[in-house]
């Protein structure tokens, strides 16, 4: 019996998603569709030849019977409101990043998620899905290295566009980094500070362009990330884990070695879509296998809270040029 | 609706391809089991819960008007015989290697398909479906390194069993490389020479290892291989296309980066089903995304005869100590 | 006709660079030689068979007309009173780290150079005579990556002893970061801050290890430099420079790959006496040819003011957990 | 006392080399010069500021008693003549490749030294004294790879002028990784093999480029070296050493790596000159230090000798297609 999932907003994502379970993964099946402008949805569903229906809008979706799964990916600021809907429904739901727009909007989606008293969210953090950070997460598990102490880190992208402003290095862009780093170090993060590099003469008025983000944990981690999304040259994502007794770092993505014209390299990738094609199939099929088993293990509502509350205070941090705390509340046994 | 699929030969790669088709894959189901031991078919049916029929022989199951494809992963001298049958009967049939042991039971399943006038067989050559593989297939097609002109390669095992003789070396171990190389290449062998190296001691009396086998291509490319099966350090697959403008290489699997212990490196595996674990999805999926189009691309029996006929010949080289033609007959339109 | 040159202390630093003019540099001559111990002096003049006068100390060495240069490798406290004893006399002067106890000394050595009208002194700063440096700074300086932004370093050593403090970390260990940035970037620091991560448990009580140092320059470049003295796996030397258009790393130790044991990968050094070693003997050789051009163009007493002024600032910053402003003077005309 | 050396032939190599001798080495003096140019003799020595003597010729620059020894740098055909009269003359002698033009030639040169009862001879084989190959050297020596097995190898130049035929791949060329491999391999050839891959479209007409040619040697070691002479892509010479433990590589030369334009990599070499340019000094210095020491290390004129005989089994074997015997007379006691 194929999980029935319902599709919340059919734009790259939505759509992506959609053909995803319809042609790569197992076990789900796409039912039913929704999206502000429905012309779209319609789209999706003869382009990919769906034996579904198109909702008139997320509500109606959510509220059909025949749907056992939600996935939202309509615009950002739609997200807490249907994710809120989905767990009022008893459905299980996959939302895309951001789960809500506040801090308080994630605060309210795991607030109902206990009063539901089960875990039905999985947020859309694909990287702990990443071979490459799966194969760094176990390397630091198993020992090798000793206790973290540090990590060195980076994200960078070729170039972005004139609306892309200075606080949306944070929730664009770092947020990736705040999810996995808690992910990879089993930790909390206690405050935050943001230093300006020189700027960037690619970068335009409204953004500080690189930026160096400074994280500390509970455990006392210092974690120093690099954020430069006009660097030129590719789009490029860098972590090394320094422990007691030695260095992991995260792989390279697969590519051929060449020799030719004088060097001796090989090509990165510049779209961030490259990156982590394949996390995304494997994601999305941990969703559909943890409804199999009633037990969602991926990104949870949790990490949304967690990772807006310490997105909002890195955005205060750029601000003020201080030292900001990250106060997250205790962690409800739930999400343990 | 699903491929219906009926497995001949239960064993250790069998039952790997049945839970493959079950849980990983989309598309196909098995319907039908056998195996020349009856108790193990119903214990893989059981373990994946399978609804299926468990068949007294492969004849039977290929004969079952339910099955839709055969998958023929019994004992090697089998094979031929199976592929046959499901020709005849008109069915898809993907056979693990070899398609036969014999360069005449290659030639018969070609002569064969031939005349039932179109593709119906896959062998199970898994590399072409490599990431790393296609990665290098695409760097020569680009014209990226210009003609290829010379293929340095080799192929290392750790260590192999008793049982494990000179021969060997090319029917089993060298015979991915044959095959891949005519793929990289689009070209076909025209001559093979077998030199020996000084003996490793850690090789047993029935085997000359490492060997380097050299082959001659039709448009001149040079192509030199180690087979070397009791290297001790691991498990590893080189291959460097030289052309006439630049060198590409095979890359490595995807390792973590490590300062440990005064030494700088990733570790290597050493189990070849590691290696190559990914394409064997990838090579199913593409048998059963091809029966779908009604048109199979991947390693045909073309592909197991040329690979039989150059393994023969690489095989008469080691005894003869000379250069050994490799006599491929014109290839027919259905293979090109 | 060589540059005679007296020795001052001739411990394991001093005896070596006697041995270095001796045997595999050219143009100079070890003709007098002191130590608070001069038997040991005397060793180092039997041992390296030189035709050289032991002195009863220092100042009686510098006097002797017959000596045309100085090295001072005595004890550190002594070295601003030899090199101001050497300038008074007219002499060229090597003094090996650091050029003065305190930021002061080395302001009156500074002045002493200055009212003599001429370069008169070079520092033991030996990371800018490193072929690896060399290629990063040229690397730079042809522009291939832009305009410099951030430098993300490591110092680390395997351990230390029990006598090596917190402090220490700035003033025998970061220094050589210190003095090498501002060459790489032709800049100069304004502030600094310290931050203190989980301290490994292979320190001693003394010893916050590691350190996160942070530095700011003139120019906007933001530093960080990890100082990780007890990091166990080996003596082990970053530096990334990230500029506007590219980044470029500092060469790693020239080392054979090898693929053993399941690794693929290289030896780290464990001792930092072979990173540099070469650079020593360039170091030294550039000495007596800026002597013999009569125009010294390595590291100066400017250096020297530079980075005692800076440690002193990261030592504060260490106690006082703030950032800290770098104040150095305006760079004089002889220094530019 | 520094030695005082005559060089004759003050082309290129012979100017390079008493710059060398004049600038960087030490404990040696040019004080003797001579070229069938006198010319030329006359400007190195000017530009140089040596104070030394202009001869007619070689004859009369070795018959002067105040020549210690010489550097016979002149054209190729003249060698074996200049460097018999060295012998005759009881003088030390450096003389760079070949060390005749014939077998034969460097027979008798053999046998004058054995006459001499003495090592009078270094040939300017300098890959010996390359930092890398010493490592690799130092590598299998340990046995941290055990018995070596194989070797692949490959030497690339960019391109080759309209003047270099097919032998000279052999004479100029693969004569280097002749004398190399005995001396990492501490071993003999026994037989040798040419194989011609598909001609690339930069060669000229009288070259076969690139080209195979496999060595066996007395132990058993097999060796496949690609010569490629127009590779377009840069200087490259690689090494590998398969041993029954591990394999072990020749460094890279030391790069900086550099993220830029989509791509990460450091640059290739492309002038010969400057893989090997610290080996020249390193070599040279050597020839003096063992005439200081009495006793030269470096590589013979046996080594010449066996250069030479391989040399012309490869040619053979060139042009017979066949697999050629390698025959070196017994080794003397003077040369083991
Ligand atoms: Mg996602
Ligand atoms: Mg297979
Ligand atoms: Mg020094
Ligand atoms: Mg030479």
């Amino acid at each position: 019996m194929a999980i029935t999932v319902g599709v919340i907003g059919t734009g790259a994502i939505g759509a992506d998603h959609a053909r995803r379970i319809t042609q790569t993964l197992t076990g789900a099946e796409v039912i039913a569709l929704t999206d502000v402008n429905l012309e779209q949805a319609e789209t999706v569903k003869n382009t990919l030849k769906l034996n579904a229906t198109v909702y008139a809008d997320g509500h109606e979706l959510i509220a059909n019977s025949g749907v056992d799964a939600v996935l939202v990916t309509s615009w950002g600021a739609t997200h807490e409101e249907y994710v809120l809907a989905a767990i009022k429904a008893g459905k299980y739901v996959f939302c895309e990043k951001p789960l809500a727009t506040t801090a308080q909007g994630c605060q309210n989606i795991v607030d109902a998620e206990m009063a539901a008293g089960k875990r039905l969210v999985q947020v859309g953090f694909m990287r702990p899905y990443d071979s490459g950070y799966k194969m760094l997460k176990q390397a630091i598990d198993s020992g090798e290295i000793g206790t973290p102490l540090m990590i060195h880190a980076a994200h960078r992208n070729q170039s972005v566009g004139k609306n892309y402003n200075t606080p949306m290095a944070i929730h664009d862009t770092l947020i990736h980094e705040l999810d996995v780093f808690r992910w990879l170090l089993d930790d909390e993060y206690v405050s935050t500070q943001v230093v300006f590099p020189r700027k960037t003469t690619f970068a335009h008025d409204q953004l500080a362009d690189p930026q160096i983000v400074l994280l500390e944990t509970k455990k006392g981690v210092r974690i120093d990330v690099e954020v430069f999304v006009n660097c030129q040259y590719g789009y490029d994502i860098q972590c090394a884990v320094v422990g007691e007794q030695g260095i992991a770092n995260l792989p390279e993505p697969q590519a051929i070695t060449m020799r030719k014209n004088a060097q001796l390299g090989n090509a990165l990738l510049t779209d961030w879509k490259d990156r982590f094609i394949d996390s995304y199939d494997v994601e999305l099929q941990d969703f559909f296998d943890g409804i199999s088993a009633n037990k969602l293990t991926g990104p949870s509502s949790w990490n949304g809270l967690a990772a807006a509350i310490a997105s909002d205070a890195c955005v205060t941090a750029q601000q003020s040029g201080q030292i900001e705390k990250i106060n997250l509340p205790e962690r409800p046994e739930l999400y343990r």
